[in-house]
């Protein structure tokens, strides 16, 4: 079975993690000059593993195998949060690459197609999961078109920046691929805490979001009565406490919902605020409890829009994501290498996280391996894993992608 | 008794309004290139009125009379909120520079000194009244050291950037001046609501406010389980709308709070925010209910901390503005002026506004005259006067001035 080399995976996650370091983190959102240039770094990456590799219309770097043969893709993505930790994409991208090695390597797997993927803007700074939705065919012109980061930059105008516009966009070949497996760190506590280095995701949570605009009238914080004021930020302060008191009424026991990004205007001490507006993102394995907390939102927007003043829209902000399950058979393969390598020390588990496992799944089978976390932390500058666990993870990785490779192309 | 020029005083006005100006409304903060270009072309416009004019070492612009005397000082401010209205700040300035033209040319007080000004940062991108506070030797070291505004700009820096760096900054005598007149617009909805056209300043508002730090741990929105979560945000929400819930039992008639400023980190849909703050400003006439919201404040703030996760602080942002009284012997003058030109139609109120007027009075006796603000709206672009109240009210501060000079100089 394929051996992976330790010091070339750590040494090539340590050269990605220095394209955009800013301290302990990295600040590459997609498309930044340092998303760029690391995609660009991949691709040279990519090329002296053999494969033949391209940077696409949106961004997505892709190696691809001259082999024969039902293939395997395994990657991940490559940009990151505004404020990021170095592993968070990074890690599954760069085992791609040294899967692809190691495979290319063996006896028993180097006449076999393995290709590999960095997929673009998983994070969101226009479109979450941007480039596996376009690698499927599921990027949607209507998508594209209302797509605006935080500052006010159209996601056109960041293609064209990057110098991608007029590129062709590559789409997957349902024929080509046997299915997809993605490594990333598990982001949360659970493996840490239960003492596992290795999980084997069995789905990934459903993720809906809510946009609520705030309108009321900008004046003056010291001769406006209270009486008469239309204060924006008063409704937002209550909404949102209202909902973080009433959601653990109808939430289930993983239900997780985050109201982490929001805008006041004109956000001075002197003035009350005329508008505001605030994210509302929330996720569970089931609909069930999707569905339940959405309705509470709705109550809450209209008993507040009930007693005048403030005026409250609520609209959703993304198509909602539902739940998705992990292919039974790739993750089999992965199970048996997880035995061979850590033997009682794995444990399945779902993935709280979003991840482009859960688009590209809607077109090949696709498959999910997670490494412990230091301390569960992530999309944060102190983001860690151990080394071990990121060798070990690849290696995990590596028997698993030979044995799924061998096991497609024998039938 | 002077006669001021309407067409003169409305036609400075537009004037001044074209620099910076947004649509229908103003953006010239303290020390911007507009703010900078508006305090040169005041300037000019001082040396014509034959007053020998300065720009001290903080941007304060000084009109100086050189007639022997007591001297009367008027004026305002020329800087604006980062979305400002055309005449907050600006009518005072250009009401100074009219009755210094008028005074000018009238036979009883051609030959008495009449001072002008405009005040810089009175809107508190810096330092709140920084202008006012430096002509009277309040500006503390500690003040300028600390300050930075909201993108993390220095006010040693922008003072180097305006040009300001090594400029002497000024001191007032004392013993120059009978007392200082500063007219504005109400910027709320009392002359309107009551029918009034001028309103002769009883006193000014008490002021402080509080700056909350809310610190937690930053992590995935989709991994972090609800009952591990240290989210600053959720935090936020909570102590705010529990101030909104709780000051109306120990607020006076006209006490007003706002939290109109925060932030938080690193603002994104998918992160659980590590960081926060927020801004409380309270204000009333008395010193009593100032000091039950404090208290009210400090405890909320105890309590949650005392749950533990997020740990709050609460700190002082500014040194707290005790409510001021205006002169009595000015109001005089203005009342009488006000009872000539608008008869029955003025009245006595307290400004909820705070302003320089309010710093000066700790130095010299000083007064403050209101004409109606439009809808009771103001630091809003939609900010304005009916062009016959600007002409009153120019008249009455006219005639005041006159009679303040004359008596002042008879003694």
């Amino acid at each position: 079975m394929p051996r992976i080399d330790p010091e070339r995976l750590l040494s090539d996650l340590r050269a990605l993690r220095g394209i955009g370091a800013q301290g302990k983190g990295v600040v590459r959102p997609a498309f930044s000059a340092a998303d760029m240039e690391a995609r660009r770094w991949l691709r040279q990456r990519y090329e002296e593993a053999g494969l033949e590799a391209t940077i696409d219309g949106v961004g997505n770097v892709l190696g691809r195998s001259r082999r024969q043969g039902k293939a395997l893709l395994i990657g991940s993505h490559s940009d990151t949060q505004p404020t990021g930790g170095w592993l968070d994409g990074a890690l599954g991208v760069v085992y791609g690459l040294e899967v692809a090695r190691a495979c290319a390597a063996d006896s028993a797997t180097r006449m076999l197609p393995l290709d590999t993927v960095s997929f673009q803007d998983e994070e969101s700074r226009f479109v979450g999961c941007l480039g596996s939705r376009s690698l499927i065919g599921g990027l949607t012109l209507q998508m594209e078109e209302g797509a605006i980061d935080k500052d006010g930059v159209s996601l056109a105008g960041a293609l064209a920046q990057a110098g991608l516009a007029g590129t062709p966009r590559i789409r997957l070949s349902r024929e080509r691929y046997a299915g997809f497996v993605e490594a990333h760190i598990e982001q949360g506590p659970t493996l840490e805490d239960t003492g596992q280095r290795i999980g084997v995701v069995t789905g990934i949570v459903g993720l809906r979001s809510i946009r609520f605009v705030f309108r009321g009238q900008q004046n003056h914080a010291g001769t406006t009565m209270m009486k008469t004021r239309r204060d924006a930020s008063a409704a937002l302060y209550e909404l949102a406490h209202r909902i973080n008191s009433e959601f653990p009424k109808v939430a289930a026991e993983r239900t997780v919902w985050t109201m982490g990004r929001l805008r006041v205007e004109p956000n001075a001490t002197s003035i009350v605020p005329g508008y505001a507006d605030l994210d509302l993102q929330f996720r569970d394995a089931s609909e069930a409890p999707l569905d339940a907390l959405e309705k509470v939102a709705a109550r809450i927007v209209a008993e507040l829009n009930a007693r005048g003043g403030v005026r409250i829209e609520a609209t959703p902000t993304r198509v909602p994501i539902p739940p998705t399950s992990m292919d039974a058979g790739l993750r089999r393969h992965l199970e048996a290498s997880a035995e061979k390598h850590a033997q009682g020390k794995w444990m399945r588990l779902p993935s709280g996280a979003f991840h482009d496992a859960g688009i590209i799944s809607a077109s090949l089978p696709s498959a999910m391996l997670f490494i412990p976390s230091i301390g569960g932390i992530s999309h944060d500058f102190a983001e860690d894993s151990r080394d071990e666990d990121i060798v070990l993870g690849c290696q995990v990785l590596a028997d698993a992608a030979a044995s799924i490779l061998v096991a497609a192309n024998a039938q």
